[in-house]
């Protein structure tokens, strides 16, 4: 299923090695060629071999591409565009894998030539685990990509990204990057929000708590922080480009936190089951 | 491996007919009684079978019982001793599976007549889902069960409890009841409360969000807020039953989101990243 001559991933880690293992093996391009500024990716790309070339020169690396995707923390989209700008062929189509659609949309698209095209994108996949090691080509298997095109993305340009998140597997949705960033917020940036700070409560508790304490309540601790194993790197740039959303959203949580927190204190029992029952019903319509 | 000639469970809930099944399959006493107030639960303890015999009249239940195992909504404790505690047979242990075990002591020994015993115990075993035909005897296996004797429980009433939950396949830690409080207060307790709250706190995006979103974010949102589909009236009882540790733990949560918050807010990255470093590496020093 050929669907370009040359496409460049630009970053080796869980989402970029992932994509280009689907590319490799479906036979979705001629060329796949990783760009990454950390040699110990481009070590790992070669030896695990789900890319014909890898490079840390990125003017080289998309020369030739019909499809850039960006997939590095967000904070480098913008030199990252800097530096590859001026190297882009005509008619190259330019996409990113970013969780924060409005800070990426303003840090890439102003360095988009004239005949090159945006098409912001981000898949809804991922594990806790990170970099080239931790990839796998089913990663987008069943699971949703989310493409949020702006005025300027020309219709032309978001078949061919769809046909490619098609190819590997997802499902797409098309939202506004707005209505993206803040539903985002609530269902995937405040959790590992909170899931961080959870782990770092509880080390809090110091000599109180150990790791046998930990092992004792497995099941709910390590359910709900699991997501805090994940790249720092990465979660600080989305949480410091969505800070509005995020900040909004945290608002609204703290507010039902302290809605509960307050009933708790004052023996409102019938508050605390009027809340807990309205959480319930909400969370059995979720499958999952 | 006969422990008892009668073991009475007060409540068939997914814990009280998870051990009911455990005890009946394993042999761990000649009768198996459960005692519950709600005849729906009582049909479906004689239609699957998991006891020999299902009551609502206490009395009667623990009139012959070696064991009594509370296993109802904690706050239900205190009335439910009034009731038996006249019946209880000469050398009875009573032992519970609250969450919390201050205020189950409270609740509890006061009303344990001379030569009866109280274990207060609490095996971290469940799922989210909740009543007799949640429960299966494997729940127990591999599994922790607190034992938090205080200065009246004797040494020679542990032993037979703690066989109990070994035979049903449990690890047994003994801990001060205090401690048992505030650790699971933050490593159960609290995660419960946020699940809840986010769960309500997505909700308030109304028309924002629909199924469709939360679809798109399962695995993240789904995993974080799974436990905001248990039993309300068991989580009403366990937060207002353990309010000062719950309290205290919320509060020690709240200085750690209000640091990450507020690093958020004023762009301050290397603090952020800091805080999302320390708790990965913590994270990644446990299991699951």
């Amino acid at each position: 299923m050929l669907l370009f001559n040359t496409i460049t991933i630009i970053g080796a880690g869980l989402i970029g090695s992932s994509l280009a293992r689907a590319a490799k093996q479906l036979g979705l391009a001629r060329r796949v060629i990783i760009a990454d500024n950390y040699q110990p990716h481009l070590d790992a790309t070669l030896r695990i071999g789900f890319a014909d070339d890898a490079t840390d020169n990125l003017a080289e690396a998309v020369a030739d591409a019909d499809v850039v995707v960006l997939a590095t923390p967000v904070s480098t989209f913008e030199p990252i565009m800097q530096a590859i700008a001026p190297h882009l062929p005509q008619g190259c189509i330019v996409t990113d894998v970013g969780s924060v659609k409005q800070a990426v949309i303003a840090a890439v698209e102003p360095y988009i030539p004239a005949g090159c095209h945006f098409v912001p994108g981000h898949p809804i996949a991922g594990t806790e685990h990170s970099g080239p090691d931790a990839g796998f080509a089913e990663l987008f298997q069943g699971r949703w990509c989310i493409l949020t095109p702006t005025s300027n993305t020309s219709l032309t340009a978001i078949d061919p990204i769809q046909k490619l998140w098609e190819a590997v597997g997802a499902n797409i949705s098309i939202m506004d990057p707005q209505h993206h960033d803040s539903v985002l917020a609530m269902t995937s940036h405040v959790p590992h929000l909170i899931a961080f700070a959870t782990v770092n409560a509880a080390a809090d508790m110091g000599a109180h708590i150990d790791q046998e304490v930990l092992q004792i309540s497995a099941t709910t601790f390590s359910g709900f922080t699991r997501v805090a194993a994940s790249d720092p790197i990465m979660w600080r740039d989305i949480f410091l480009a969505n800070r509005e959303p995020l900040l909004a959203q945290l608002n609204i949580l703290q507010e039902e936190i302290a809605t509960l927190t307050r009933a708790i204190r004052w023996g409102d029992s019938a508050l605390v089951e009027e809340r807990l029952t309205k959480a319930r019903a909400l969370r059995r319509q979720l499958k999952g």
